[in-house]
Parts: structure tokens; C-alpha cells; sequence
């Protein structure tokens, strides 16, 4: 079992479905990966929080394998984000983005996590992302997510971070834009060329789509009666998917198709309820049960 | 091996999507479907056409496992429709519906016909597909599909086919429309209530889910680089799923869940090209490999 080094946001978010509303509850890509990965192994955290960031709030991260020696605490307000989803949950309007101290935030790598095999850069600059890939040595893994504002403004950027990396996770629209192309075949292809040797095409409630080798392996989401709230479900699959390859021995084909449904599995529980709610209250066994009904759903048994 | 009678329309269709155009090829949900099952099993198919469609036209059955002898002759033009497809494929305007000789289609199923084990009502009418089932003895294994026209203007005349038949295989916004619920897991559950012991729902490029027992199996559809045409793409995937049940010893859960795959195969061909065009052109061993594909794409090795 190995540990994962990840570096991201920590936020405030704010979050209106047709379903119900919170206002400024703990989210933020790197909060969300943290919490889904230490359900499978050791999560080091580097991020950037305010001094309204209170213990209060950080218990989120308490008790569970997430070693938070990374987490820079700096005077200012913490990045706080408002979202407003259509009825479908599939489109959302962001209200605002504060990024507060995030503004200034530099990456540093702790000594002791310069060497961790495990690195996933959460959305974030690729600027960032770039000096997180120069503070650490030799990762057996690295996987970068993005999203289209990045893709947009930051094309070079990006695409040095990509040369870099081996494992990009992003959504159809991010890949369709990152590619230019709008079927999801030729876009894996073409993003492979600019670097990683495996694209993870996230489709929401459709589910997965990895292009890896010559092949490609593709998962549906898991049927849920009680969708309530979306945000965080990229970042709770990417958490549960590197999760479940940390704790692997190796990272083999039949690892990485397991890690899909792992990935699939966490992010089903973080849609059934707002933010992190659902997430901070799941148990071990609850993983394990529903892991098993994802590969009943799917399960085939050729002739 | 079982036969299959399936009863439905046979037309001239034209075709217009962002890839190209065809006009008055043969098209009609009873004619992919019977092309599609004809590599499965026998068909035995009840139509009408008019007296333009010629010996040529009815050239794409023959040389198949496809018994013409309820294919209806009458005086008068053939069934046609007109379809445009946006951009993404996944919408489509209707610019006309001639139903011509269909306007007064009466089904007679031939004597030898009545006791075919399996059946397939294609989308007509639901009083018509009610006469259909007046006029069979104890299949084993009943199907209905139908589009939104009929769940709004017919309502009860379909729920009293729903009432007596085993399987409905309809698409997401049929289901949606017809159990009142945008949920699929709370559609499917109301669905079955009203009759059908299996829902098999049809999400286009994303795939397919299917209620049944006391659970579901979800298969994602094949990712292809080449779609030009999804014109007929559901037919071809009943077509497939109920050839490959009725060529089955039994229908079990396992059998199903292969039908699914098999109905996914099958349609994954058809969209390749316009109208019946890849359908006409395709091997045993086209489909063998390809189902191969399939299932090494959605293929888990459990841990």
C-alpha cells in the first residue's frame, strides 16, 4: 500500500440543486479526492486555507488516514465558491469564485512527501501543477485532473503538464475540448498523444470511459434512486480510483478496471446527498456492499 | 431455437444527418428489426407495404432466415418518413409521416405463425398491437416497444398492452414520459408495475439498462469512431436481444444479460453507416468479433 500525495482546493462552496441549498459548507477538489482516497490508503494534502478556516472545520479531516503537515494556513479569507445546478444536475452556473488566499498560493511539497509514488494534482493552474511535478521525485504514478477555463486560457501551460504526467482524469466536454474532437474515441487518442499513457473520460451519470494500451474498458454509473447534489463527484471518483491503485500491489490492467468501479462506487455516495455529507458518514462495510452491487450491475458471464 | 413474429412497419425512409443524406431507402422499425434477429434465428414478419415497394425493394430479406408470407401487397404507396438529425445525433426532427398503406393496416397473422414461442410488437398503434396479441397462442416470450406519440395519445389502449406482454424495450424519454418519473431506477419500478416483468431501456450512446428480478444489469454502448446514422439503432438492438433469447435453450438472468450485449452489438453496427446499409453488408464472423470487443470492454476481473 502506498500513499498518495494530492495538491488542490480547499474550499468554501455554497450549492443550490433543485433539491435543497447549503451555504459555505467544506468542499474543494482536493478535500473531496482526500477524503474518498483515505477510505484505501494514506492521503498527504498540500493546499491553502484561510484563518477562517477553523479547527472546527478541519475535523472533516481528522480521524481518517489524511496527514494534513501540508496544509498551509495563511491570513485572508479561504476560496469559497457558489454553484447553481439545473434541474437535470447536468448543467451547473457558477455565481461567483473568490479565490481569496488561493490567489497566492504557492505549492510547497513538505520534505517527507517529496518522494511519495502516488501524485494527483487536482484542478488547479497548471502553473501549480508544474512546480508540484518539479518538487517531487520519481512518482511511480501521477495523475493530473483539469478543467475547460484552464484548457482555454493556459493551452501551453497545460500541455507541459500533460508531457508530464501519465494518467489524465477529466470529463467528456473537458476531453471533446482538450482534443478538438468531438467523439470520445478520437479524442482519447489525440489527448494520449500529447502525453499520459491513459485517459479517464468521466461522463457523470453515464459513467466511465478509460482509454489504456490498445483498449479501452468502459463502466455505466451505478442507477441511483436519490441524486441530490453533484458537486465533488469527479473528485470523490478520482479519490476512490487512485485510491484503490495505491492500495494495490500493482497498478495492472485488471487493477486499473477494478479502480474504475472503485472510483464509480465513491462517487455514487457523494451524489446522494450535499457536499461532503455523505462521504464523511460512510463506512468501510458500506463501500464494500455497494462495490459488490456495482459488479453485480455489470457483471457478464459469457457463454 | 426459437422463431421469432414480429409485426411492425416496413417504409422508405429519408435520412438527413450532419454526415450526409439518403432518400427513400428501406427503413422501418419491423424491417431492422428482422434483419437484425435474422442472424440470430427465424423471423416471421407481418407488414404492409404498397405496390412501389418492388421485388427489388424486398431483395433485403431474402437470402435471410426472414418468412415473407405475412408481408401484406396492397395498392397504394408505402409508408414513408423523413428525419433530420442535429450535430450530436442524439435529436431528431420528423419532416414527414406518410402513413400511406399503414393508414388502414390490419394485422393478420398467418395460421402457421400463431404459435410463434417468441414475439415482437414494433411501434404501431397499440390497438393494432393488441390485435396482434388476440391473434397468438401462449408465446413464451412477448415484447412491446412504442415512442411518446402513443404513451400520449393512446394511453390506455397501451397500458392494456403493457398488461400483457413480458418485456417492454423502449428508450430513456419514452420510459420518463411514461412512468411520470425522470428517475430511471423509480421508472422502471413503476413500468413494472403496470404489467411487463423486465424494462429494458434504451439510453442511445450511453448505453443500456435493463430491470429485472430484483435488479439491474447496465452495459455501456460500444465507443465508435464512425457514426453516421443512429436511424434504426433501437429496432437493431431488439433485434438482436430477442434473436439471441430466442436462440437460447431457456431465457435465464445470464441469457439476458448476453441478449443485451448481443442487441448492443448489433446496434453498434447499424449506426456505422445509413440506414440498413452496414446491417445488409455484415458476416457471422463481423459480429462474433465484435461482440468479443464488447465484452472485453465492459469485462471486470474481480479481485
Amino acid at each position: 500500500m502506498s500513499p498518495i500525495l494530492t495538491v488542490g482546493s480547499v474550499a468554501f462552496d455554497s450549492i443550490k440543486t433543485p433539491f435543497g441549498e447549503v451555504a459555505r459548507v467544506i468542499g474543494g477538489a482536493a478535500t473531496y479526492f482526500s477524503v474518498a482516497a483515505s477510505f484505501f490508503t494514506d492521503v498527504r494534502l498540500v493546499a491553502v486555507v484561510g484563518d477562517d478556516f477553523t479547527d472546527e472545520h478541519s475535523a472533516v479531516f481528522r480521524g481518517r488516514r489524511i496527514d494534513l503537515s501540508g496544509l498551509q494556513w495563511v491570513p485572508g479569507e479561504t476560496f469559497r465558491w457558489k454553484g447553481e445546478y439545473d434541474l437535470d444536475l447536468n448543467t451547473r452556473k457558477t455565481i461567483y469564485t473568490h479565490l481569496n488566499v488561493f490567489q497566492d498560493f504557492q505549492p510547497k511539497i513538505p520534505a517527507n512527501f517529496q518522494s511519495t509514488p502516488f501524485v494527483f494534482l487536482a484542478n488547479i493552474h497548471p502553473t501549480l501543477q508544474l512546480e508540484v511535478l518539479d518538487q517531487v521525485r520519481s512518482p511511480r504514478f501521477t495523475a493530473v485532473d483539469t478543467m475547460n477555463y484552464w484548457i482555454e486560457r493556459t493551452p501551453n501551460e497545460f500541455a507541459s503538464v500533460l508531457a508530464r504526467v501519465d494518467t489524465v482524469i477529466i470529463n467528456d466536454e473537458e476531453a471533446r475540448e482538450l482534443s478538438g474532437e468531438a467523439n470520445l474515441v478520437r479524442a482519447a487518442r489525440v489527448i494520449r498523444k500529447m502525453g499520459p499513457k491513459r485517459v479517464v473520460i468521466k461522463r457523470g451519470e453515464h459513467g466511465v470511459l478509460m482509454s489504456f494500451d490498445d483498449r479501452f474498458f468502459a463502466a455505466p454509473a451505478l442507477p441511483l434512486e436519490v441524486a441530490l447534489d453533484p458537486t465533488g463527484a469527479g473528485d470523490t471518483f478520482a479519490g476512490g480510483f487512485i485510491g484503490y491503485l495505491a492500495s494495490a500491489p500493482t497498478v495492472t490492467d485488471d487493477v486499473l478496471i477494478q479502480a474504475v468501479i472503485a472510483g464509480s462506487t465513491m462517487a455514487s455516495f457523494s451524489v446522494e446527498d450535499f457536499g461532503l455529507n455523505c462521504l464523511l458518514r460512510l463506512t468501510e462495510s458500506e463501500i464494500k456492499a455497494r462495490f459488490g452491487e456495482f459488479k453485480r450491475l455489470i457483471h457478464f458471464n459469457a457463454l
